[in-house]
């Protein structure tokens, strides 16, 4: 049996690993269009800025121990240009040579990735502009900008102090992040009017946040229209509404789109969403021809459409699975649901599941979403941080959806158990009833799990029926305390403290909801409770003050 | 309706909050015998220490608070001494002035906690010898220790260096590291040769070298004989071996026991283990009666087994329970599995689920378990460590039943995965398909979840037969490099690094079982499956030369 595997990163070099692992026969053969395999291009930001240091800690396993360890052949500087999928070939280009070769498979496994997005923007070949995907990427970026390279080179180089990054999304932010390391100004253009698509706005809002706190200049909902040189050989970054930002380098990360030319052309089927489609034992439209990682469409874990998750975790278990077919197994994808994590500075942003934009665009309206703002441990325990957290749930079931988070502390925890609790259908009073790790540094009895579950189930057994804060707009009654309120009142609204509103009841009206508010929800929750029991008309303005703080307007 | 709540801290408290967002009408009584209600007792340790500054930080809810915002009656310094079920009432005698007054219920939730275990030890109650369970105890340690107090006796205490601590549980552990903390001679002394019992004792192993990292001077195996006071008023602690340890303060924290005097005297069942027996309604015998926390006993979870588990988050979220049945709703605890987490100096130490020594004692021989190390995030990005992590797993439908892990980075974002795996009866297929949270900072493509995951398929596949040290008595081959060979070669072991291993098959004998050694078992994976293949008897060596370094020498 003879492999060949497209492609020598994350996906590739998984499934090439694991397939010799369970057939020692079997003649596997990489070819990588670049010059090395297996790199951790989730690196490729972190060593632009030196954060990490040496260019040789990005290559997890190179062609030497591909041949000496798994008796594997790899070609680097190999482009595999056409499939002969009757013949059962391929044909290689060598790069450097131009040499075309063709080699039989018996099975071929594409990994192929995907490419970053370069519209053709007027000026978008000129010096200094680059996109982050492979290791000469970030040392084509580090010369420029004087971080390897010597004497007067790298003298003017370094006087190149003014960024823009163009997209918002996970590698826009991480060279973001790591350009400030660098102590650069740096301006971050993106065309929608949020950074990280694929959260919400008023999540990515906490994001916009952190990101100005460090002096990153937000230009959202304004796309590039262009670049040009200025008579000092120094860039400028045209948008689309006018503006002219002066950059001295540009680093383009607005997508990316999957790299199906190769498959197109031989007749794959594609997906909508562009990507190549595959079944769930990752084999394409010809059985002889499986695909993985960022190139292949997905089924979406969540809510069953297909989709483009291109993430490492999925490409690398996609490449097992690929393996595990290959060698005669019957192992299936289950689909991905998105789990993501991205540091922002002293912060990290998480997310899984379905976000509520999601659900909308496919019209899905049996869900319901909470906010809720716990501290990442106990609070009587010194480093606590505040969590934002947002949580979609099935009205109808309560099954777990997605969930959104937010802080300085304790995201990842919270987020691989609702990642693993969406994994295993969980619903939100499995959550409730959950057993995570508590000790004052780490936790709280009641983690911002169990609280995320019993809000809501609170909402789905209707003790405390929700207000969002855009349709608030009943009786506004405030129960936070006189010096909170003092500091920032909500217009209209009634201030009755907590411990005061069972005595005075008499001020509220009975013809008309009620809408409470507090700085959380929590007091809120139990004035709902309160009133509810005495005849009135209320509900609990989600997330409180504190949601209100991040709230996107309507529109 | 009128519902008495006898004990107002984590359980009883918790029970008390969500009964009066339940029920507006309901009277509700809190007793509590000391004189704080719902105080954090994890954090005492930490108080003790000063690294929690403020005695006032430790009081989560006052009595006011329950008076004011939950319109609870609470009475501190009040203990309930008998029930009287025939009649429904319980008499409360007041601590202070000694009056017996009788209280009607309808209701009644017993939330008494457990008691430190005070044996009658000669000596046992000499000055100087504390337990920590209360808010009291914490400022007593802190006067002794003159941490509080002020001029000349305050400097007598200062002068108090030598600290034992008799009892190497979680109470143990963190008083050990606080007097660390407060530059005590810390002796540690435990009568099991292990710290921290519920952990299987080759993973206690990583916990005790911290702690003699950082000076603690361990005596394992060693229970307590008594006390004497000496001559210049300090301390001795002599052992059942005979020894004397000095100290200027002694901590007895060698565990709890249930407090069902109470309860007992009332006629109510008692289970086996020496709690309260409760249903999953948190009904103990007498229906009137719930009872929740400490006193309780459980199921386990995993194993179906009555149990005793004296953690926060069970108490407090059966004390919702309890409120939600009593408000006439079908609420069921579902057992607790025992997640645990513990700092320990700079590392944490954490468990979920069933141990091997657990599994063991029931007779349970359908698991399996491996051991893994590998790193809290991807190895290119600074700051990574090195997890500990032991799996235990069904042979027979591949379960998850337990893990344990240890290290000094990432441990809650595992522990809590593992943890919500198990709640959802997540097999170990699932954990090689689960999608968690990774970027460089956080995580790996693989993450160690993933990869415990897939350590255990395999060896559920057959593809890897595993042998652990203690049996590994066939022919022992080493697969690692020569320099690691150099700095420690395991007797015995034939020395051929993986990438020769092809060529030098001829070695190898084909008459007795290979058993494979490298680091951590991932390069002997490899090579076991290259032997497999090649006609060999093989098994990879769990855990490799990492496991080798904390193993227990079989007995």
């Amino acid at each position: 049996m003879k492999v060949v595997i497209v492609g020598g990163v994350a996906g590739g070099a998984s499934c090439a690993a694991r397939l010799r692992r369970l057939d020692e026969k079997a003649q596997v053969l990489i070819v990588e269009r670049g010059p090395y395999v297996s790199y951790a291009n989730c690196g490729l930001p972190y060593h632009v800025s030196g954060v990490i240091a040496e260019e040789s800690s990005l290559l997890v396993a190179t062609e030497q121990t591909f041949r000496s360890v798994h008796a594997i052949d790899v070609r680097t500087g190999c482009e595999a240009i056409a499939i002969d999928r009757a013949q059962k070939t391929v044909d290689l280009l060598d790069v450097a040579s131009g040499a075309v070769t063709k080699e039989a498979y018996d099975k071929l496994v594409l990994s192929p990735g995907a490419a970053p997005l370069r519209p053709p923007l007027p000026g978008i070949d000129l010096p200094g502009i680059f996109s982050v995907r492979t290791v000469p990427d970030a040392r084509a970026i580090r010369e420029w900008l004087g971080r390897s390279g010597e004497g007067a080179e790298a003298s003017t180089a370094a006087r190149r102090q003014r960024a823009v990054v163009v997209g918002g999304g996970f590698i826009g932010l991480e060279m973001a992040e790591n350009f400030v390391h660098l102590g650069l100004e740096v301006t971050l253009v993106e065309k929608m009017d949020q950074v990280m698509p694929p959260l919400d706005a008023e999540m990515a809002r906490l994001v916009e946040r952190a990101l100005s706190g460090r002096g990153v200049k937000l230009e959202l909902g304004d796309g590039v229209a262009g670049f040009r040189q200025t008579a000092d050989r120094s860039l400028e970054v045209l948008t689309e509404s006018g503006k002219v930002h002066p950059a001295d380098v540009v680093i383009l990360a607005i997508g990316v789109r999957p790299e199906t030319a190769l498959a197109k052309a031989a007749g794959l089927e594609l997906g909508r969403r562009g990507g190549i489609r595959v079944d769930e034992h990752m084999c394409t439209s010809d059985p002889d021809i499986l695909a993985v990682g960022d190139a292949v469409e997905v089924k979406d874990f969540v809510t069953g459409q297909w989709t483009l998750i291109p993430l490492a975790g999925p490409a690398n278990r996609q490449g097992r699975i690929a393996a595990d077919v290959i060698a005669g197994r019957d192992a299936r994808y289950r689909g991905s649901q998105g789990t993501s994590i991205c540091q922002v500075f002293e912060a990290a942003i998480g997310q899984t599941g379905a976000s509520e934009k999601l659900l909308r665009q496919l019209g899905d309206t049996d869900f319901e979403k909470i906010y809720l703002y716990p501290n990442s441990h106990a609070g009587y325990y010194p480093g606590a941080k505040m969590l934002t957290i947002k949580v979609l749930f099935r009205k109808s079931d309560g099954r777990l959806l997605g969930a959104q988070l937010f802080g300085e502390d304790g995201v990842t925890k919270r987020l691989d158990a609702f990642a693993m609790a969406i994994q295993m259908r969980a619903t939100v009073h499995d959550l409730e009833q959950a057993e995570l790790a508590y000790a004052p540094p780490f936790g709280s009895a009641k983690d911002p799990v169990n609280f995320a579950g019993m809000v809501a189930g609170n909402v789905l057994r209707g003790d405390t029926p929700l207000v969002h804060w855009d349709e608030a707009r009943g009786f506004l009654l405030d129960v936070r305390n006189l010096p909170e309120v003092a500091v920032e009142a909500v217009p209209g609204a009634l201030n009755i403290p907590l411990p005061q509103l069972r005595a005075r009841l008499g001020e509220l009206p009975r013809d008309r909801e009620i809408h409470v508010i507090c700085r959380s929800a929590v007091r809120a929750h139990s004035a709902t409770r309160i009133l509810l029991q005495n005849g009135f008309q209320a509900r609990n303005v989600s997330g409180g003050m504190l949601a209100r703080a991040h709230r996107i307007a309507p529109r």
